[in-house]
């Protein structure tokens, strides 16, 4: 029998093939039009890791997209990973602007091009293989692994609250490790110490009972578009900070010791601009882009429509208008208290003239973080070493993965990130890409992590 | 041979096919798409004045959409009249709002349903038909007649004024005489003081070279849509005041005597409210409901867009925003000026972090006014009172046609007001109608203005 590396050599191109197959199939959970292929995708991994040599593989309900699960837990004595990751994806739009067609994975120059291609099909097929090698080599891994694989993390994983919660029994274990996320570049790795949390909601203004004409009508009644306006522009201070009353209340401040270790980590805003096509940064005075970055609570209007948008002039006094915002949470702000805050803004500043609803909707996540020298950060530092002969950056993340939230409130376990997307792979926009390098360097990571993790 | 009102009742049927022939052009003067409509529409309304035995009737091209002229001259000792009206319509959306198709006109209850039934295919083919009349039974009219239709009054006549300055010689008369625009009520009638004059814009708002993920870059650089909601606060005070500099620089105060006049015409605003489903009006501070609707200059944003609009949540910092803006401009507010001014304000209100464009729309006019004693409001009273058995109220409108102030500019002629819309017949929204029975008040009006302007 080969070894378990050798073993990964010698499949390689039949896992290249396996990650394009996986990621033809459009599993956008945002839109209820793609469930479907959702759950194709979900039976998809299950039929994976079913072929890796993982048992009790299970596609589980929930009252939205489905999860799937799968463990092989014949390790005695040893403590039990369970390894998380999602197989849904962002939507695509503007389609306009993917050079090919966001299904139709093309590889080229070592990257395959596909929405969904690094966040996180690529990345959580990973520890699947690595697996099926471990197995195939060995005939046992060096710990208990668990899978838990999600279908919603992309519109805020609204039904895995209560899936983790229904399921503790079965995903009990001592440490989790997530899939889900990415080193530092293709030479440095990093061990993220936090992410922040996320709460979501829309507002819809509503005026007269039709739409008008802006010459009969206009001056004389609320128009919900300069409403709705107002109404953002009084949530957010020029210079950028939310005026949210309470929005802050709950941030814990950042102590100096944490402000010289963020500043220690690698930042170059010209090139962070001039990558973006900007000529300055924008945000919270009083912080650094990167503190804005990583440890700021932010507030962003993601869409906002109304009235006619066509080509040329319609003299128009529309009667409704919309916004969606996005906030991003950092520890100990609660999503369910910032979307009451928000909530009793909006009623508190509403416009005279107009009715003005808020509905919260399903992006929901409490901000999460973890010690720098926890056990599994360092079982992943000591593997990083091996991988890039250099000691890891501990870098913080804007973005939101909720379920680590949750499986710290429900398991009692940390999730330790050990995946291999980099920056500059477009997640969640046009052209997403990712390197067949990263996919098989997270291959030996997940052999080798898994190894130390079981010399406990 | 019939005299001209019976004429009228004899071939009536036969007219209100003939409209519905009409009606069924989707003339759309915004939408690059209908252009050919709208030309269909001139070529029908040019042989239709042919087929009443108009002469010289010529589609005239503009550098957008055609006019088409006509006149009859045999009168001489006689004034000249122009009879104006245009054969362009607004477009359709939201379509899904509308009962029947809009180019399919139904007829119902007395009212034809169709998009430019009453604005302004139903009352520009009134003067058609009367002159018809008149002509059938006497052979002759009783003053000299020319006729000019646009196809593009409702994109604001951005070829007009060229237009009209060019052809001075054909156009010159007396007097105009507007078949756009409408009375009091189906039993009051009313003399137009004045129409508002109009400028348009769009602002568009560009940030980051691509969208990018809100997580990862929300709070570290401006947000279009926030600079976007603050840009056009600032144009407006939470009262409605027009905050621009310089914006009411030009605006004649009202004087005392004109405010009464205006509280002399009657309006319930409850009723007002109550029709648009509203609990309250908004507005400038200091003028009354109808001083706001009638004198006063606005500024209303008609459309806004950017980001996601899809169902559910995108967690996206988008890239672009924008927001089309027209204002109703009062004397001696100029349209030019008025676009200069916003476009100050938008250079110096400018938010950091974004790239701001202004661009002028085409929708341009300027304010118009005339004399309430006027000769040819005169003669309108004069009908009036035969037609409704009662005196007109003198009243102004919120709406622009800005072929007025061309036709005073250019040919140093008034235009009086002489059309048979009614308010709630839903002009630019959807299910537009017109009535029957305004359709035939106004042949029978039309025939008396003429003998009457005739008397002179």
């Amino acid at each position: 029998m080969p070894t378990w590396e050798i073993y990964l050599e010698q499949n390689q191109s039949r896992f290249h093939a396996e990650l394009l197959d996986f990621l033809r199939i459009p599993s956008i959970s945002a839109l209820p039009e793609n469930a479907a292929d959702v759950r194709r995708a979900a039976e998809w991994v299950a039929q994976r890791l079913t072929t890796a040599g993982i048992e009790h593989v299970q596609v589980l309900p929930t009252a939205g997209h489905p999860a799937v699960y799968g463990d092989w837990l014949h390790a005695p004595g040893k403590p039990t990973i369970l390894i998380y990751g999602h197989f849904d994806t962002q939507p695509v739009d503007p389609l306009h602007l993917w050079d090919s067609p966001p299904f139709e994975p093309v590889v080229k120059d070592g990257r395959i091009y596909a929405r969904g291609a690094s966040d996180d099909k690529g990345n959580m097929f990973i520890p699947i293989v690595a697996v099926e090698a471990l197995l195939q080599a060995d005939g046992v891994l060096p710990v208990n692994v668990k899978f838990c694989f999600e279908g919603q993390e992309e519109i805020g994983s609204p039904q895995m609250p209560e899936f983790v919660a229904a399921h503790k029994d079965l995903l009990a274990c001592d440490l989790v490790v997530s899939a889900d996320g990415g080193q530092w570049s293709e030479t440095e790795p990093a061990i993220l110490l936090s992410l922040k949390g996320v709460c979501s909601l829309e507002i819809s203004i509503k005026g007269a009972n039709s739409d008008l004409h802006s010459g009969t009508y206009g001056g004389t009644i609320q128009n919900p578009i300069h409403a709705l306006v107002r109404l953002l522009d009084s949530m957010r201070s020029p210079a950028g900070k939310i005026l949210v009353e309470g929005f802050y209340d709950a941030v814990v401040e950042l102590t100096e010791a944490q402000r010289v270790e963020i500043a220690r980590v690698p930042f170059d805003e010209a090139e962070y601009l001039a990558e973006l096509g900007l000529s300055e940064p924008f945000g919270e005075p009083g912080y650094t882009t990167r503190e804005r970055a990583w440890v700021r609570p932010t507030l962003e209007v993601n869409g906002i429509w109304g009235g006619f948008q066509g080509q040329g002039v319609k003299t128009v006094l529309p009667n409704e208008a919309h916004a969606k915002i996005t906030c991003r949470l950092v520890a100990d702000q609660n999503p369910t208290e910032i979307v009451k805050l928000l909530t009793a803004h909006v009623e508190k500043h509403a416009p005279p003239g107009v009715t003005v609803e808020v509905l919260p909707l399903s992006m929901w996540g409490k901000p999460y973080s973890i010690p720098a020298d926890h056990p599994g950060n360092e079982a992943a530092r000591a593997v990083h070493l091996e991988l890039y002969g250099r000691e890891p950056y501990y870098n913080r993340t804007g973005g939101s993965i909720p379920i680590c939230g949750l499986f710290l409130d429900h398991l009692q376990a940390y999730t330790v990130n050990f995946a291999f997307g980099l920056r500059d792979e477009r997640a969640h926009a046009p052209n997403e890409f990712y390197r067949l390098s990263s996919f098989e360097r997270g291959q030996r990571g997940y052999g080798k992590l898994l190894h130390r993790l079981g010399l406990v």
